[in-house]
């Protein structure tokens, strides 16, 4: 089999963890397997190397960051090709550009345009395995790129997508998806199979395990992909198409989701387009808005409310009260939280909605905001019932089974 | 005026000294220069990559070791430009393979086989301080490549020669050349101007303010070098041809290796070619054998001695023992030290060699062997009097003065 591994951070974390993934790694070929590797930053590195740039100033040029930053994963990846080749193993390290890798020209935030698997394939025809450093690229004028936070999980995913790879393996010191936080929930289970959608909807609200950008990339390449540990052995979580998941569950997780402010705008004119011209500003400042609510209006006007990530909040203050149309008044909440129960199986079953509301009710834990999609529901509470509202639902939902 | 600046590792070893650093590129932009500024790792650094590779072995891939070091150049390169441009300058930070930096396959020795200075130039053009990362190039195939310990000078005077600058100012922790170690002779004095060739016999025997590789090749080039300090003002050492040095002095300097053993080989068959093998063995080994006395054969047999650095003994005995042919036996002093007079003045006037011995005699230290150029007059004696030694040359020639 052809699989790619990407090894993060902690995984990499020391000279001690370095040999441990080497000699994971040299085990995954003496079974037989091509392998391509995808390392990140020694974990510290990305941030002390972000914190050398803020000496000089809070706003850095994003193209010397990204020569900067690349440098990381590039110690990373010579480091555990001479470790593999010290143990009698045939690799070969590659910086983002010797591995191919093409992005656009947006510094700090690049996207993979297309990959030239040549190196990589010819590397791996010799029987070597390939090392790549991840999280970066070179644009069409030779400038160094980094794709963002957890960009490396992107290299592995868009690697594992170009080569035709059998998997792609995702190692961090989590052995797979939970049902919910185990720190909230101590009977949380981890979870076999997940879709990829149920895994964005869970992604985007909390669990930290695999960055978005690679989940929707390996949805659309589809490639299977696996959330494993490096510190231990098993199968982890295999995120993968609805259709390769035999058994059907109601419902995968549930997620709490702690940095969320709700913003409550009073007496907006209800005329066409005020909407819109509020989010499109949001937008514009990328200001992440999530749930929406919009009352009637009455006597020719409405409230309206949306929650933005709590660190967003100042930003998005300042974006409303430069708007020029007549607002009522503002206002905003930083103690609330919101609490989302994720499953496929929401799609071919009603009730399950309804089931997340009488479960709170039953405990007077009144819900602020609900926003819904085809395999979510989301709920805003008070932040002081967060915890205690996953374990409900996650009994409810027959999750500790 | 173009001028190329290169700063070591003691001169960005913080982010407070990169902050000085950009201070004084500022000015010298101020004053209305073109700048190309090349930098060194920070200190230490390179020797901590050294010593991550090395818990994996002793013998990392060269190849490997590129990447890997190549690393620490572009971090300092990259906050040299951020430092610039939060103090309002036009600073662009590439790294080798961005200034266009050709070099020769040999990975961790790398020469520089060619620079297309097309990107540099138009950076210059647009006004830019251009901020270059020593030490690497890549190679045809597009691997990276570094040059060797002090690599950072070569990638300056390379830079200087393509580019035709006006100057190449190496800055380091010291002001410039001084007539001797004034940690041995505080009496030693700044040098203004020297030429290339006293430099390269200085540097060769352990003035480490210039590398000997750049020395050689700002000769070759014809590119007038300055030996300056980062940290303080002044004009430094002039590093030029002989020809524009209007006062040559007879003697410039007085140097000191402590890092020498000799090695003398008793009764070796007196026959041609016997002296040839043996060193052309220690070559191959890269072992740099110094001063070299063969005595007047006696019975057919002779004695053959000669000076390696310390570091090199123990390879240096194994090649002997390897040897075919028969020797009588091998002798190894490790307590002695050389001490050399350096001066092109040597060439025009008779006598300097012998005031050296004189001098030497009159204080009782016995000279166990001499070598000469025609610049320079090295003698190997006991340990224990180098410094002393120093001392009384320093004084004979009138450097004090």
């Amino acid at each position: 089999m052809l699989l790619v591994h990407k090894y993060g951070g902690t995984s990499v974390g020391s000279l001690e963890r370095i040999e441990n993934v080497a000699s994971r790694v040299a085990k995954a070929k003496d079974a037989g397997n091509d392998l391509v590797i995808v390392v990140s930053a020694m974990s510290g590195e990305t941030n002390k190397l972000i914190e050398y740039a803020e000496y000089f100033t809070k706003t850095p040029s994003k193209r010397e960051m990204d020569i900067l930053l690349s440098s990381g994963e590039r110690v990373t990846a010579s480091l555990l090709s001479i470790a593999l080749q010290s143990k009698g193993y045939d690799a070969i390290a590659m910086t983002g550009r010797q591995a191919g890798i093409i992005t656009d020209d947006l510094h700090t935030y690049a996207r993979i345009e297309s990959i030239n698997t040549q190196p990589m394939q010819d590397a791996l025809k010799e029987g070597k395995i390939v090392i790549v450093a991840g999280f970066q690229g070179i644009n069409k004028n030779g400038c160094v790129t980094t794709l963002g936070r957890g960009g490396s999980d992107l290299s592995a995913v868009a690697i594992a997508g170009a080569l035709k790879a059998d998997a792609c393996e995702i190692y961090s010191d989590v052995d797979g998806i939970y049902t919910t936080d185990p720190r909230i929930e101590p009977k949380a289970k981890k979870i076999d199979m997940i879709s990829y959608d149920e895994m964005l909807e869970m992604a985007s609200m909390g669990a930290k395990v695999l960055q978005n950008r690679s989940v929707e990339l390996a949805k659309k390449l589809d490639i299977k992909l696996y959330a494993k540990s490096s510190f231990s052995e098993g199968e982890g979580t295999l995120i993968t198409k609805e259709n390769n998941i035999m058994e059907q569950v109601l419902v995968s997780g549930v997620v709490l989701d702690k940095n969320q402010a709700r913003v409550t705008l009073r007496n907006v004119s209800d005329k066409p387009g005020i909407a819109a011209e509020i989010f499109t500003k949001l937008a514009q400042e990328n200001i992440n808005v999530d749930m929406i609510i919009q009352n009637v209006g009455i006597d020719g006007s409405t409230n309206l409310g949306f929650t933005v990530p709590q660190s967003d909040l100042e930003n998005a203050k300042r974006v409303i009260e430069g708007l020029e149309h007549d607002i009522g008044g503002m206002d905003f909440d930083k103690n609330i939280c919101k609490v989302s129960v994720v499953g496929v199986g929401m799609k071919s079953h009603a009730g399950v909605a309804a089931k997340a509301f009488s479960t709170l009710a039953a405990s007077n834990i009144n819900i602020e905001m609900i926003s819904t999609s085809e395999i979510k529901v989301s709920m805003a509470i008070s932040a002081k019932y967060g915890e205690l509202a996953v374990r409900l639902l996650h009994e409810a939902y027959g999750l500790d089974a």
